[in-house]
């Protein structure tokens, strides 16, 4: 059964207006178990180019790993020290229409039969190859990295809806996080590359400044 | 003010649930003018690195126009034939740390002292230095567009949560759809490229199949 509860438009925009990039945790809250499950989850049921959940999530909870990390992460320097939980999200990189992750993935989680994987794949081959390179790594993992936006995203607005703080981070050095991952053992599963980072608590203090936006004029058009 | 008003996880969850991609909408039901400026508040008050908003969004509603993006998106058919609100999300592409942009956006949007722009800007040519290049273009644009996806996630989300179905879109040739849009005019106001389509309205029939993910053991490692 997937009855929706109601929710009103209220409570939604108020979590928005909620939600602030947290620098500092309070340092005496942890968030519990059932409630960093739940943002987990957001994650996970979280939508992606063609269903692919191309990304794995790393909770890093070990001081003497947040302290590496740390050391190449200038924009995460309060993050590592005080967040309750602090994730990184990874990007798979081996998304082309024909990887091995891909049709595993069309085949036994999303049990496709197989002539609609055939059909996903060969449309994905001509979106690939007039977008991109089939050849090129980098818009692979770029095409990845954007759909773990969509699950940051969803972490960041799941935990607001119920009251939890977050970070999002891209002030690190991406290739050296690579290289902690990949030496405490985290890319043995698959090709994975760092995509992005995010904290998880609960505020030490009120934002110092006010939310700023555009208006909505300056950014919607109608066409 | 900026109370939240509690919502449940279960909530939540549901909302993750109830929301599947949409091919076809039903064409009798259009989405209020208050829900679908709902929608967009979402996606307007959604986080972007730096706060930089690196987003416009382009609500094509005009069939002339929608035909045309159709001969360029075999991803996109039936929702641009059905959507209640078609989205063209674009990416900002004049995003270095030293750009007019992002410039204006800190001064006159974020209204931040000069020291801190300062700051900020130096902070940001380092990351920019260390995982790009201040000379590639690509670099930039594809940074802005996983903000985008922050902004993609949040409107999808926040329309599953009061019962309105979306679909996202990558199925189009970006190249295309840029030089349609720049010939309607919509390019006039900045440095814009495509990023994300996402399509809004109400389901014409219950998903045909039921949701997959990977489990959460799959995609989750604590370190």
């Amino acid at each position: 059964m997937n009855t929706r509860i109601p929710v009103s438009q209220e409570q939604v925009i108020s979590a928005f207006q909620f939600r602030h990039a947290t620098n500092t945790f309070d340092t005496t809250k942890q968030i519990s178990e059932e409630d960093f499950n739940y943002i987990l989850e957001a994650g996970r049921l979280s939508p992606s180019s063609m269903g692919l959940e191309p990304w794995k999530f790393v909770v890093v909870q070990n001081p003497e790993l947040r302290n590496k990390l740390k050391a190449v992460s200038p924009g995460a320097q309060r993050q590592l020290d005080t967040a309750s939980h602090f994730v990184i999200i990874l990007a798979q990189t081996d998304v082309r229409y024909d990887s091995e992750y891909l049709m595993d993935q069309l085949k036994h989680v999303k049990q496709l039969p197989e002539e609609v994987i055939t059909f996903y794949s060969s449309a994905l081959k001509d979106v690939q190859e007039v977008n991109g390179s089939l050849t090129d790594e980098r818009f692979l993992y770029e095409w990845s990295a954007k759909q773990t936006y969509i699950a940051l995203g969803n972490m960041m607005t799941a935990a607001a809806l119920v009251g939890i703080d977050s970070c999002p981070m891209e002030g690190f050095d991406y290739a050296a996080v690579d290289r902690i991952l990949e030496e405490e053992g985290l890319y043995q599963e698959g090709n994975l590359k760092v995509s992005v980072m995010a904290a998880f608590g609960y505020r030490s203090e009120e934002p110092a400044r006010a939310k700023t936006r555009r208006t909505i004029d300056q950014i919607v058009t109608w066409s």
